[in-house]
């Protein structure tokens, strides 16, 4: 939820529209299709304007090196190995996680309009950007969505030194009348490995509980976790639980694998990440009227926003505020840091995308 | 997680089917049938074998209260309001909320035979104890059974001060083939207040992040956070998040109360607590050959514990492996604050049950 972006001493203000057609280009530029690179250049500008720089077009290098690799299959194949109806088991034969989400999730939304509730599970898939994106394709049609997802471990369980278990990814979408969907988006680490890097580089120590030395020694300092280190699951046996269970949802109920079977698309270049996927959906109508259950969420929501805030905060927000907040304010111009939009042009460059289009990435005055 | 009866300095060991006899004939004695009686007194006696006090036979002498002060109905009833193939609505009508929730656990189960994923919202309910007792009722029948609850608010949400959310609970159990289930069980509070409550009769300072006082300032002073203050949700922004869609699935997916609508079973006489429930379960075999997955489930479990222990651990577990052994350790034998024994002592004379019965509490040599 923390807004990374604007952590960066060199920020740049980009043309969002810009920066989402340049990094379809470069996609379709590595032999992605048309439709789905514009869906993963969507999702990974979506999660810059919404301050999750860790999911935003970061990535695009990884994504590009892998599918170069041929560890991620550019032309999107999806298949369906087992089907209920209210439930699927999906391979997604390697291919780029976004594309695989998006067809999960649509067969989920889908199966859960006639069986009311639904469960997809996906193997064989790749990193699918920010879990937020998929679960938010629910409330649009009344319901609510959860999306998980399994990676590749970097955290030790409690007491334990190792890594052993991913930060595995949990989020929930909520749909609401007026207001916006209440959303639940994270990661079941205390906090992303991003904000240790920017400790280090500040030369600040970490607050205590978030990571351990690698001998599994409580430590306050940002080298020890980094240098053979482990950040820890949020809440000790609490995170260790909910990433354990994330992983078996998304890894083993469609047969695929969990653990250090999980391959870390950062580090392992001689195999896909066979990561995995969960979809649920559950529509509303069917317990209560929709209208009835849209307007209490708006209720409980003023009932939140309206808490006293604490010292030193403006206001309360509600989950998914913060990240909807920004996402508004940066519907034109997108502020990225200036090695990501470096990494773009050089992307851009190498895929052979028109010039006309890169030089649209400069933000006009907004 | 935490073994909190053994935080107790006067310990008493207590026979413990006795105490389950005892705890049922109170129930009994006030109005409860024999059946529910002995479920509610098997799922408090259970979780004080797990070693989970905070949930264990302490509770019932506030369940006695608000059966004599009619706010919890002592003949369970329980009504189907709306029902599809995979889905239902329930009204506990202000029963005891683990009479409702055997039945709409049962109901779940049984909707997820045929239907493969099915999900029951129950509103109107009280306390219904440990959630991860609802959640176990499905890895017997090779499902993942998921249970939660909402209660009434004692927490702020993240940079507020004022209590809006209940530290709701939230439990996941996963078969496994030799192996015990994994559980998670988990408030969504950082600590259970009962920590809190520790700390303050030893007069030690609590870790930063546990609370904050009635200001919304940081604390590590547990007069403060009792005095007014607040404890927090667990990681921040996440555990508000998860206490947020846990309320929501509990309290409006079955046309139910949220928030401050709920209300505390200890501070408030005036009305029922109309705590919500919701459950989940999902047929692995709809999924994948339920001999494989709990294979997988298995490697996973001895993946996970063959993990180098930290300094001064002995070994790692596996989320609800603690619970496991702790309760085979007290088969026959449960340990309980003397205060706890001493009120059920009181309960069971107030009850007018047997004295043969309740002489039958000393535990003889184990």
């Amino acid at each position: 939820m923390a807004d990374e972006t604007h952590n960066e001493s060199e920020a740049a203000p980009v043309a969002t529209q810009a920066l989402e057609d340049v990094v379809a280009a470069v996609l379709q530029g590595h032999g992605v299709t048309e439709d789905d690179a514009r869906l993963v250049a969507r999702t990974l500008v979506e999660a810059d304007r919404r301050g999750i720089g860790s999911h935003g077009v970061m990535r695009l290098g990884i994504y590009v090196d892998r599918l170069k690799a041929g560890l991620v299959r550019a032309r999107t194949e999806v298949t369906v190995e087992r089907e209920t109806p209210a439930t699927a088991v999906l391979d997604g034969h390697h291919s780029m996680g976004q594309a695989v989400a998006a067809r999960a999730m649509r067969l989920c939304l889908e199966k859960a309009r006639t069986a009311h509730v639904a469960a997809v599970a996906v193997r064989n898939s790749s990193h699918f950007g920010a879990a937020a994106y998929w679960a938010l394709m629910a409330p649009d049609e009344h319901m609510i969505g959860v999306a998980m997802s399994n990676t590749a471990p970097l955290m030790p369980p409690t007491g334990g030194r190792g890594a052993r278990i991913g930060n595995n990814p949990l989020a929930v979408a909520v749909p609401a009348r007026h207001e916006r969907p209440l959303v639940l988006d994270m990661a079941t680490s205390v906090v992303a490995l991003g904000k240790v890097l920017l400790a280090d580089k500040r030369g600040e120590p970490v607050p205590e509980g978030w990571g351990v030395t690698a001998a599994g020694e409580p430590t306050t300092d940002p080298k020890a976790i980094l240098q053979g280190g482990f950040i820890l699951p949020v809440g000790g046996p609490k995170g260790y639980g909910l990433s354990v269970m994330v992983d078996v949802l998304s890894g083993l109920l469609a047969g695929g694998v969990v653990g250090g079977e999980v391959r870390s698309m950062y580090r392992d270049f001689t195999a896909p990440s066979r990561i995995g996927h969960f979809f649920l959906a559950v529509d509303v109508g069917a317990f209560v009227p929709v209208e009835w259950f849209e307007d209490q969420v708006d209720a409980y929501i003023r009932y939140l926003r309206a808490t006293p805030p604490a010292p030193g905060v403006e206001r309360v927000m509600v989950p998914g505020e913060p990240e909807f907040l920004r996402a508004e304010a940066a519907r034109t111009t997108v502020v990225l840091p200036r090695a990501v939009l470096e990494d773009v042009r050089r992307l851009a460059a190498e895929a052979g995308v028109d010039a006309g289009l890169v030089a649209r990435l400069e933000a006009g005055p907004s």
